[in-house]
């Protein structure tokens, strides 16, 4: 166990005695006692906030070790509180367990490994209040600060009827929830576009669902944090399924091209001419209310401290109008119009038909972005226009280009497993709007077209790079980006793999830009319920400094790069770069070796399964993910090169994107490589997903909702562990838009950029690069019976390092 | 899917039209309004509560569809309301989608298929009227009825301030959600028991947590649900860990006794005449409170709907005194003297220091005990003490006799995968208490020695029934049970086996009393918030009946035994008994085969594996699981005999406890036997696992909590599964308690009672018969060698059916 706080802000005494008397840990007498244990007893004491008596505060005092053989009363009767007895308490208030968790004899060590923040002297009375002030800063075990803990015992509840003036409250520079979430206020109202997606002469307007707090009535205006969700209203799943795309399907010669960018380059068409309603009359109140909304618990968080949560799904949604387009630029102005009415810049109506305008009187115009995946993409999406008043993004395991989600190096390459999915199947599962079924069965006609043009435009014949995908590459517009932005990933992310958020912040490097990146050990996963990371708080610092204004660091003390690491859990380490800035280059060998010197030789296989090897790899995925790998014999071991290096006499850490280079040739006049970088050795590697330590342990408020409390842990030992892959159609080997010739045996030089990685292979472990053609999980089956073969002459991987 | 909705009232037209007016849905205007049309839709607009406004709610008719090509509007103006178009909006207004889970020309053949109530007639006023009624008790597709999720989305808040005394309110016959769980009041109260387990002079004060509706300081009295969790104020699951007992333990030879019942029989020793405290005054305020507690969420529905909850952790558990003692008698006291306290037959104090009284003034006296699991477990003793205010227990997969938990035929054998675990383990894991350092440091070696006594008393060395378990069997005092019970158990429970809700409803069944049994296709779980299932609804009309008076059949209503089909999904059939009337006995050959006419010849079994192998499937029991019943050759195929029936010609309905003849010698001089009976043949069955088909889809009130919707799939294809099993020490063939002898290579008939069962074998399948010794998920792992030798002749198989 290890936690890691990167939020913690460090003041000076006075600061901390000034905050902690305004949240009531300290009035003028205490902090003019002279007695140090009259001090700390009444600050044990009022860290009970759920004993309403002294009789029960006394109670539980005896119930607490001070020293090994004491508990708080009787070491107070004849001791002063010092280092040990201080930290002895402290540590059993954060919920760590006597002997369980922490040896007894020696809290402060106890503290030091645990990696909780601490003091070093105690003499007197301000550096005691310092310490407190630290303490209520401090993890407890259950992932959440301690003053965090009290709150959600009731803490805060007296503040909750303060004067809308005195709101919202920080706290060492975060926003504290004093903020009663059983009083808040849901609403919802209709924003007009300036889209007519679904081509009926009227501007699509968009549902978008509000909770604020009760405060704003009385005159506090709050910053939002606005998820912008397709999956909120509901989905289409089994609809979706049905449509899914033949998996085994061949690849075939592709037409020799001389296709350029330009004339593959998206340009926006005409912007639309549409009448805007007239607007009939203006309220402040909203029509229509809802409840059991799906919440992001990063969200519900910010609910207990000032913020308030917009969430809207967008055009094509229940409730909205218009279409699902995924990823179109439509798509982010139906993202971005949420934002432009919170603004103050676009119209809203209270109902669809009477145009009774209702203005966001209550925000203080400032609004953040949050989500993952697709919600995290719709984030980055909103930010590349520059829209005003998105003063930040926080864009967890997000789509940067919907190339790189749906298609790799001029193949379709689908998120892992979801072989056959494509834009259009998401466009119709996203496509809530048809769950209205008195209102689709007007529309439906014209959802078919619209749909058919996303399947033509996707084009999954040949796995270009096209106009359709260049206008759904968020990329191009990284330069109108005008606020600072986090970014969260899993580096295990092999639904939105790690090259999305790679290039973004690449991108984002060569802007005058804040940018946070953080690089976890998990697939694709929230990250706001980890025993080992603040990441609320951190997200807290941020957006109470980007919202709120408040001056506290955020952008100094939040660290540039954090990355998990794979091999001891709860490990997080500061970068300054991604991308390291060292190189090793490695060349593979005729008898299974990657060494560091170049080699000659010829190599091949054989891309083809027998029927019933085919169909089993096909029910059973994690099987071929298994056998792909394995080096004893597998139905696979003729369908794949492996190459592995001698046991690593020092440890490597990969970081940024490796790079293979193939001099390959066809058996026919077609094909793809695919390559695998794998960590082989026999080990105890990190849990695939999070193990759940506690359920609900996180309480977001008071009275509010809960978050289970995880961690990575050690699995059992396994022998190897996929670390990147890439794939590559033979014919884009200048680039991902044009078709390259290919004769049936002849040797062509291929580049396979794999996806981005930062991996850690200590000592004693072996690197080892798999090259095959079809992948189960994500590529296309032809199951085709072609031969491949490598001049090794010509073949070497390039790893990045740090 | 289907629904299977129980705990429907059928009500006159006259009393249903009475209730719809009390909830607000029919004013005397629509009652006597003639036109059809006008009162459905004035009843649909009420069901959106969240639409405040007339064009909101006309904007939503136009979504819902009435007939397969015209919506509400549209259909309304030119037809009138009939089944068609009442129950396709109906079907909507359920959340079940259009072409994708019903079709759209045939609503009521389609209420019909799902297993949806309907009228057959809508010509008259009176006909609508009963129609609406029933369909706001229809469950939706998210596992709850239409009603509650108009509450959940606001429909009850205006209820919420209605003077106490016109609380609670009830719709066919059962509670509705209108008390505010926003205003709930959380207290804590220290009761006095009559123990001294802790042995320190004084008498054990035991924490109780209760919730109560805001209502009850407005002079509304009401029932309890309380809930006696150990587990619910922490445990000490490393600790316990550390304990566990040796897996890989050889059998001995036991010397053989001549034991009686008498012997071993439990007497209650003399009861303690400790002093009780002298009350100091009396308040009827708490000084405590707590928030985030670990709620049941069936507690939790029944908050919003006019029950207050209890949660009690019993001696030994954090902030109470005393020890833990693992099913004890003090254990059984401890769990009463709540219930009594809530009766007011017994004090609580406000601090466990001041000695000032508080009542449960608030109470109306009656109470339910709600729990799985351990906590079902405290309910059944509870019950069998008779104590007053016991109005009811609902003891889901509840323990009746302990030795049936850590035991079976003189045998050690564990939960099943915990190998090694015992009484005294679940009591340290379980004794809390010690996390409150300061306090344990002053009880720890007194703890130690009565942990002691409990390992001591468990006597792992004969495995024997002894005095130990004897005051651990709660069946010895079923008859003085006088609440009538609830009882629910997953037929696929290896952790809490069937055999103890089997010989405790067969006990109850010789009492005048009422129990209704549940048996569901689940392992050791709960069944609230299953969709094709209205479990919470019959609850509710029980605790009406039982805790509020209400009449409402439910005695009746309820069906006396309700078992879920392994075969098809969502299938939920009436029985009035478990055990089946009929009776088949099959006999096992030395070619394999399991036949109806008895055979000749002997058969042996080798009991020892390699020290690979032993070493492989300790640590993957999985693997020994699918091994031990494999046909094709694995390391498990010598230790076990394998026979099969010929493929079904008929169905088989096995139901009650199947039992194993056998005449059989150990070559050495001790020995056991394992059997399992397992369902064979390629099919579909269902998931082991509920599948979860919506995150919080059941909501338990207004802004309230909410639930996990889940159901049993059927999985993809298996070869087997297993039906039930058994274990028997060769040396208990007369009884638990005493020794016989055991010669080596000498025969004796031993009888193997199975692990009572309802399953359904299809015709088609095969039933197997695995004889076997050691079970590495459950007894002791000896790896000795020992032959097996069967004499077939004297061996037989009886299977219960129905």
């Amino acid at each position: 166990m290890k936690i890691n706080q990167f939020a913690h802000l460090q003041l000076t005494p006075e600061q901390k005695a000034h905050e902690l008397h305004q949240i009531g840990f300290l009035n003028c007498d205490a902090q003019n006692d002279p007695d140090l244990n009259h001090i700390w007893l009444q600050f044990i004491g009022l860290a009970l906030p759920h004993l309403k008596t002294f009789p029960t505060k006394e109670a539980k005092f005896k119930t607490l070790l001070a020293s090994p053989t004491q508990n708080i009363l009787e070491y107070s009767a004849h001791e002063t509180v010092d280092l040990d007895s201080f930290y002895l308490v402290a540590l059993q208030l954060l919920g760590f367990e006597p002997e369980v968790d922490f040896a007894v004899a020696k809290p402060v060590a106890e503290m030091e490994r645990l990696g909780l923040y601490h003091a070093s002297s105690l003499d007197e009375r301000m550096q005691l209040i310092g310490a407190w002030y630290d303490l209520l800063c401090t993890f407890t075990k259950n992932g959440q600060t301690l003053l965090d803990q009290l709150a959600a015992q009731g803490y805060f509840t007296r503040f909750f009827d303060l004067p809308a003036i005195k709101k919202p409250l920080f706290f060492n520079g975060k926003a504290q929830p004093i903020f009663d979430t059983r009083t808040l206020i849901r609403e919802v109202v209709y924003i007009e576009s300036d889209l007519d997606t679904d081509g009926d002469g009227q501007l699509d307007l968009l549902k978008a669902e509000i909770i604020r707090p009760r405060d704003t009535e009385h005159g506090l205006k709050v910053p939002v944090l606005y998820t912008a969700s397709p999956y909120n209203q509901g989905i289409n799943e089994a609809l979706a399924d049905k449509l899914m795309h033949p998996a085994n399907v061949k690849l075939t010669h592709k037409t020799p091209t001389n296709t350029t960018y330009d004339e593959i380059k998206y340009h926006a068409s005409e912007s639309l001419e549409a009448e805007r309603r007239t607007v009939q009359g203006r309220s402040t109140r909203a029509e229509e209310t809802f409840s059991c909304e799906k919440s992001y618990s990063l969200n519900d968080y910010f609910l207990a401290r000032g913020f308030a949560v917009v969430y809207a799904a967008g055009i094509g949604t229940l409730d909205s109008d218009g279409f699902r387009t995924c990823g179109s630029t439509a798509e982010t102005a139906s993202t971005t119009a949420v934002i432009e009415w919170l603004n103050g810049e676009r119209r809203a109506f209270t109902n669809k038909t009477d145009n009774i305008e209702v203005r966001a009187w209550w925000c203080n115009k400032k609004v953040a972005m949050t989500g993952k995946s697709y919600l995290g993409t719709l984030a980055t999406a909103a930010a590349t226009t520059g829209v005003k008043g998105l003063e930040t993004i926080i864009s967890e395991a997000a789509i940067s280009s919907w190339y790189d989600y749906y298609r790799d190096g001029g193949l379709v390459v689908s998120p892992d497993g979801f072989v056959g999915e494509d834009a259009d199947i998401l466009a119709e599962e996203c496509f809530s709007r048809r769950k209205n079924a008195g209102e689709f069965i007007k529309i439906a006609d014209k959802w078919q077209e619209a749909l058919a043009q996303i399947t033509a435009g996707q084009d999954r014949k040949t796995g270009n790079y096209n106009q359709f995908w260049d206008e759904r590459n968020y990329l191009n517009n990284v330069q109108n980006i005008t606020c600072d932005v986090v970014m969260v990933h899993g580096l295990n992310d092999w639904n939105v793999k790690p090259r999305n958020v790679y290039q973004l912040q690449e991108k984002l490097a060569q802007l005058p830009l804040k940018h946070k990146l953080i690089l976890h050990q998990g697939e694709h996963i929230y990250i706001n319920n980890f025993q080992s990371l603040d990441f609320t708080d951190m997200m807290n610092l941020w957006l109470s400094y980007k919202l709120y204004d408040v001056q506290n660091d955020a952008a100094e003390i939040l660290p540039d790069v954090l990355v998990q690491d794979n091999v001891t859990p709860a490990t997080w380490t500061k970068y300054t770069t991604w991308k390291g800035p060292k190189k090793q280059t490695l060349y593979p060998t005729t008898a299974g070796e990657l060494l560091a010197t170049p080699t000659v030789g010829q190599v091949s296989f054989h891309d083809q399964l027998s029927e019933a090897e085919f169909e089993m790899y096909q029910s059973d995925l994690t099987a071929w993910k298994q056998d792909i790998v394995r080096e004893k014999q597998t139905p696979l071991s003729e369908t794949r090169l492996l190459f592995k290096t001698p046991e690593l006499t020092e440890e490597l850490l990969l970081s940024g994107t490796p790079k293979l280079t193939v001099k390959v040739a066809s058996s026919v006049d077609h094909g793809l490589l695919s390559a695998m970088l794998v960590d082989f050795g026999e080990a105890k590697r990190l849990t695939q997903k999070p193990v759940l330590l506690s359920p609900k342990a996180i309480a977001l408020g008071y009275d509010w909702r809960q978050n289970d409390l995880v961690e990575f842990k050690l699995a059992p030992k396994t022998k190897h562990k996929l670390i990147s892959k890439g794939h590559r159609n033979l014919q884009n080997r200048t680039n991902l838009w044009q078709n390259n010739d290919l004769v049936a045996d002849e040797f062509y030089e291929v580049e396979i950029p794999l996806q981005p990685t930062f991996y850690r292979l200590p000592k004693g472990r072996q690197l080892g690069l798999i090259i095959y053609a079809t992948d189960m999980t994500a590529t296309l089956r032809g199951n085709e019976d072609i031969t491949y073969t490598l001049e090794l002459a010509d073949c070497h991987l390039e790893l990045p390092l740090h």
